[in-house]
Formats: structure tokens, sequence, C-alpha cells
């Protein structure tokens, strides 16, 4: 405990999702404590931190002896790592067990699939004959995954017919780096699932079994990297949202996930039925697709998952507008975004700029920038232009 | 400027608003730097800090030589001192002779007499013959204020007739004390305003002269010290939300305040007229009045003060639902406010608990709590029973 009788929360990795939880551990009067690579890490600047890299052992010893509860900014730490840390007494929130779903793609997909819930056909494959016969199976086309590292579009190949750039023998020779490094594991091949968009469902839960449920966002990917979402997914049919609520409830239950977790999927039409909704990805911490809820929720989701990893009861998660729109901010060609986002606050009074303390790279995730209200075509142009403008993509 | 082109904020001052400041900075991407006298000082704990107190000149040269600007968690820093701080090139927000404005009360009466706005009727006293006289022109009752270092109802005498508990010669007895802390410096007599209720106007100024003014709001004080804050105030008549408007926007720019000021008068009747806007504090700096806004305005009080001393661009200062109520968390009888809240929170998902890192001291402001929504009176239940959960008033 830190003074007064109030938790400790350490956090492993310091990037800006260890960043965010800091604004409302200031409320709630929680201390935050974050175990950072990089001095130049996202959240060093803001938060208490020790240096430490996620795979150091003895400095997640001494994170986790030195803290009431421990989480995550990240689902890299090896589960060799989390295993000593659990005998050394540490709090592990979400568990090693729930984690690894998160870690291991084909994990995460035997998991779904036992519970019965919608994903894509898949297989796990381990050469390129397996592969080619999994895309012949399915149209001639198939995604391939690395299980493990994958993040931001890295570590994922469309393989879009034999003739294709992608076909399966130019795949399977990129694969092989990704099958070597894993020491021989099976890769996994997906079906592309021909989604009409991509949706994501925001779910906490607490060690007491508490579940908060936000409203169903629209994400849209460019490149494998999120690019914008709005929430609540515009138009989005009843029945799916709540299919697409209650699969992210099932498998936060059957999990036993502590903390926030998104579940990425896809919006899949069916002539004359309802939509399907296939899910994609597993992320067991606070995610790009809630960033909107930090200015749009009555609770953001990094003071959720603060609550929910500490078992506090968790906190309302109404939408507090019709809608929040959340574009994020990558590097572009021009370093200096203090002199941007200055005139982005001049243009738009009611745009909220959220910066992660990152120096400029291309393509980087350097901040994010949130607007709501009722208008949803001036919310996505006041947005857009704002995150443009502070990447530099436009100047007027 | 610290890293990436952000400036530095230095804060003279480690209390609550201080540390309200932390989590905006964190956003805005702007580094804070808090003077603090102790430890345990709220801010420490949330923000990058350095130990010194507000009279300690090397401390505050110090502070200025590491800051791009500095700002200030409450107004007791001596004038020589700051005029030592301008000499060595500190940009100070706001400036020492706005500032002087909410150190001396009879300086801001004066001012305030000259810009013909709305005073209580008042007068400089130097001995019990001028209190008493000036008690005697107004019906027999009086306010003695000591014009400097006064808060929370501390400071303030009420003189209430002749014979009551409150007379000129006890009150003039205590009241030599301050006025020989003075130097003999005169007391601030003022009438008793016959008020129907406490308004709160806060206001935001940037050195290029932006202004910025959220809804009047409605206060309430117990024995001097806040205990309530609705937004908008309910029932307020147009007319007289428009004189206060202006009444804070003209003291910002004939004083050429910058940063936040909270402007608190009172609603007085006129009968079958517009009641009457009369100023009673000048506060320069976030203030108690302004803490609604974090949670129920699209700019909080404190992201907006960090906006306006780095001269950025004013965000929106719109309300984001239809009443927003604030309760103060006043030390009760037991310290562990980590119970408590949960408890709170277990009851009320919806309830925003703001906790200030401080320990309990009866009556001590240690935190607030905050709800928003359509209904008032199910908001004042549901805010005052969180707020009066924590302090201990009721234990269920």
């Amino acid at each position: 405990m830190s003074a007064l009788g109030f938790p400790t929360v350490g956090v492993v990795g310091g990037g800006q999702l260890a960043r965010m939880m800091a604004p409302p551990a200031v409320g709630l009067g929680v201390r935050l404590l974050v175990l950072a690579a990089e001095q130049s890490d996202s959240a060093v600047a803001v938060a208490e931190s020790r240096p430490g890299g996620h795979e150091d052992v003895a400095a997640l010893l001494d994170l986790a002896a030195a803290s009431d509860v421990v989480t995550f900014d990240h689902e890299h730490v090896p589960q060799p790592a989390l295993e000593q840390m659990l005998l050394a007494g540490a709090v592990l929130r979400p568990s090693p067990s729930a984690l690894l779903h998160a870690q291991d793609k084909l994990q995460m997909r035997r998991a779904l699939t036992d519970l019965g819930l919608p994903v894509p056909t898949w297989a796990a494959v381990s050469d390129v004959v397996e592969l080619r016969r999994f895309a012949a199976d399915n149209g001639g086309r198939a995604v391939l995954k690395t299980p493990r590292g994958g993040y931001d579009g890295k570590g994922v190949l469309i393989l879009d017919g034999p003739d294709g750039p992608g076909d399966s023998s130019r795949a399977w020779a990129t694969a092989q780096g990704w099958f070597d490094a894993a020491g021989g594991s099976p890769l996994l091949a997906e079906e592309v699932v021909p989604f009409v968009r991509e949706l994501a469902v925001l779910v906490a839960r607490s060690p007491s079994g508490q579940v908060a449920l936000w409203p169903v966002a629209q994400t849209l990917q460019v490149d494998g990297v999120c690019r914008e979402v709005v929430a609540p997914a515009p138009g989005l049919d009843e029945d799916l949202a709540g299919v697409a609520a209650t699969t992210a409830a099932t498998v936060a239950g059957a999990l036993d996930v502590t903390g926030v977790m998104a579940v990425e999927g896809f919006e899949v039409a069916v002539p004359g039925g309802t939509p399907r909704f296939v899910v994609n990805e597993l992320a067991m911490r606070p995610h790009n697709s809630g960033h909107w809820t930090i200015d749009g929720s009555v609770t953001s989701q990094f003071e959720q998952h603060l609550r929910a990893v500490l078992d506090l009861p968790l906190g309302e998660v109404r939408a507090r507008a019709p809608w929040t729109v959340m574009v994020n901010v990558l590097g572009g060609d021009h370093p200096d975004l203090y002199r941007a986002y200055l005139h982005v606050m001049a243009r738009d009074p009611g745009v909220k700029v959220h910066l992660y303390g990152k120096s400029v790279r291309p393509g980087r995730k350097v901040g994010h920038v949130t607007v709501h209200g009722n208008d949803l075509d001036s919310l996505l142009e006041r947005a857009r232009h704002a995150a443009d403008y502070i990447c530099g993509t436009i100047t007027e």
C-alpha cells in the first residue's frame, strides 16, 4: 500500500496506454508505478517510473514487490516471467492464463472455437503445403498471421490467389522468418472475412466478476493501423449489437479476464438476415478502439481499467454525447507538434487533443484527437481535419 | 522548453489546484513543475516537483529558470518576491500587478469601485471608532475582513449589531491581531449584503486577450467554506447572468488577468426588477467553484488555465449536461477514505470521485465528488450522499 491506505498499481511498459492511466489515477488517489524500458517512453514524463524491460525478470519482481497489483501496457511479457512473478506472490491482472489468449492468436482461436463463439475459419499451418491446402479450401485466399508478437498490421500477410501478389509460396517465404523465430511452432491461417466494416467491443471485468460494456464502436483500420473510431457504431443492427456485447462478456468471463479487454471483430452481411459478428482479435488492456471513452463516456477505459484491476466497483459506461469521433494522430514529416496543435485549437475550440509525449516518426502513433456532439458528418470532418493538420498531411 | 518543443509550466504551491493541473497537462503534452513546501503536499505524488516554500526567493527563481511560464496554486507569494522573479526574466501569469487584486481585498475593492462595478458598500478602517461609525451607517451591521491572507472564512468577522455576539469592540479586539500583523494597514469593513444566494463566474483570459466564460454557477458556503456547487445556477435570471458574465469579463480585461479567475458574488433581490449581481471575492487561479468543469464542461478549468497561461487558444466551455453538481468532501472522523469511496462507487456507478491525496483532518478539503445529468433533485441527493459517506457523516 502507498500512503494513506491507497494501493499502488504497477504497470509493465511505459507506452501511451500506461501514460493515459495517469490522469484517472490522480482522481482515484491511486499510485501508479511504471516499469519503463526507456527514459523516453511515453509514460515516464507523467508518472513515477522505474527503468527496466518487460523481459527483465529481476525488474519485474521488483515492480511486483512494490505494487499491490500489477497490470500491463502491452501483452509481451513472456509467460515464464509471469509465472515467476506469481510464485513471488504478485497479483497479476489480467492473470497469465488469461493473458495467454491475447499473446497467442492460435490459443485464442482454439479457446473461442471451444466456446462456440464466431471466429473466421482457421487452421494451424506449419509449411507451405498446409498453407496452400487451406487457401485452396477457402476460395484461393487466406490471411497468414504470426500467432505471437504481431501488432498494427505487422506479422500479417494477405494471400489473394495463386497468381496475386501474395501467393502462398511467396507468403511462406516471408513467413518462414516468423516460423523460425517461433521455434517451429505453427502459424495461423484464416479465411479472408468479407466484412462490411470493423467493430470493437470494449468490456471491463473485475475479479469479483462485475462486467461493464461500453457501446459498440466502429473502427477503421488503414494498412493495419487504427485510424478512426466512431462510437456508437452508426446504424448498428440492435441484434448484432447484442450479439457482439454478449460475445465480449462471454469471452471475459470464460477466460477469467480482469481489467479492460477490447474484442475487435467484423460485421458480416447476411442476405435477408441479421448481420453476423465475427471475432478477429483480443487485447487485454485499454485499447486504441477505446480512446474515445476519455472524452466520450462517463467512465473512461483508463479509469475503468484501474478500478477493475483493483477490484473496485466499476463505473458507468454510458456515452456522454450522441456521437464521439476519435482519430489517431500519426507522425508525419514535420516534428513540431506544438505549433500544429496550437493551430488546431485556434480553429476548433471543441476538439480535445491528446498527445503521447513521443518524438515524431513517420507512421508512429503520437496522439489522438476527439470531438463529440450531435452531427456525425460535421464531427468526422472536424476530427479528421484536426488529426491531419497535426500530422502535417494538410497545412490549412 | 522541455523535450520535443513543448513548454514547461512552473506552479508555485503544491496543493490540490496544482494537483488537478496534472491530468490535463498529460493530454496537452505540457510539462508541469511544482514548487512544493512539503513532500506530503497534494501535487507531489502526481507531478514533477521541487522542494521550496512560496516565500523562498531562491527556490522561486530556480523554478522560474526551469520554466517557460510560472503560475500559482494560491495567491500568497509576496509582491517583492514576484518582482524579483520578473527582474530575473520570469514570465508570471497572472502578473504581479493583476495578482495584487486577489491578494489584497482593499486593493480589489478600490479597483472595482473605480471601474464602476457592483461591490458592497465598503470602507478602510483603522480603529474601532471607524469600524463603529461604518457599522452605524449600515444598519448597525458590518463584515470586517483582513485584506490579506484570509481564506475559507478565516480572517472574516460578522458584526451583527451593538448587542450581538459580534459587536464592534469585541470584533476589533480580535481584529487587532490582523491589524498588527499587517503593520497597521487598514482593515476592510463591508455592508452585510442581503443576498438571495451566492454565484460564481469562472472566466479564463489569455495574454492575447481571448476570453472564455463558463456558465454561471450557484455556490453554497457553510461556515465560510465552499460546500456545494450547481452549474448552471438554477433559475438564474437571464439579464443577471449577462451582467455577471460581463462583470467578470470586465474585471479580467481591466486588470489584465491571465489564466483562470473566479469572481464570487451575491445575487441580491430587487423588488419588481432584475436582481443585482454584487462582487464579493476574486481568485486568480482555478477555484473550488469551478471543480464541476472537470466532469461537466468540454474544457475543464485546469486545462483552460494551462492553455491560458501558455497563450494557447482557449477551449470550448459549454456544459456537457443539463446539470452538474459538485460537493466537497471534507475530512471527518474516520481516516480511511479508500474503504469509504469503494462503498460510494458500489452504490452509484455514475459518481465521479476526485481525491486530493491528503491525510484526513476534520474540516479539511480532501476531495470532491461530481455527478451530472437531467434531474437536479436526484443529482443533489446523489452528490450529497456520496460526499457525506466519504466524509463519514453518514454510514449508509
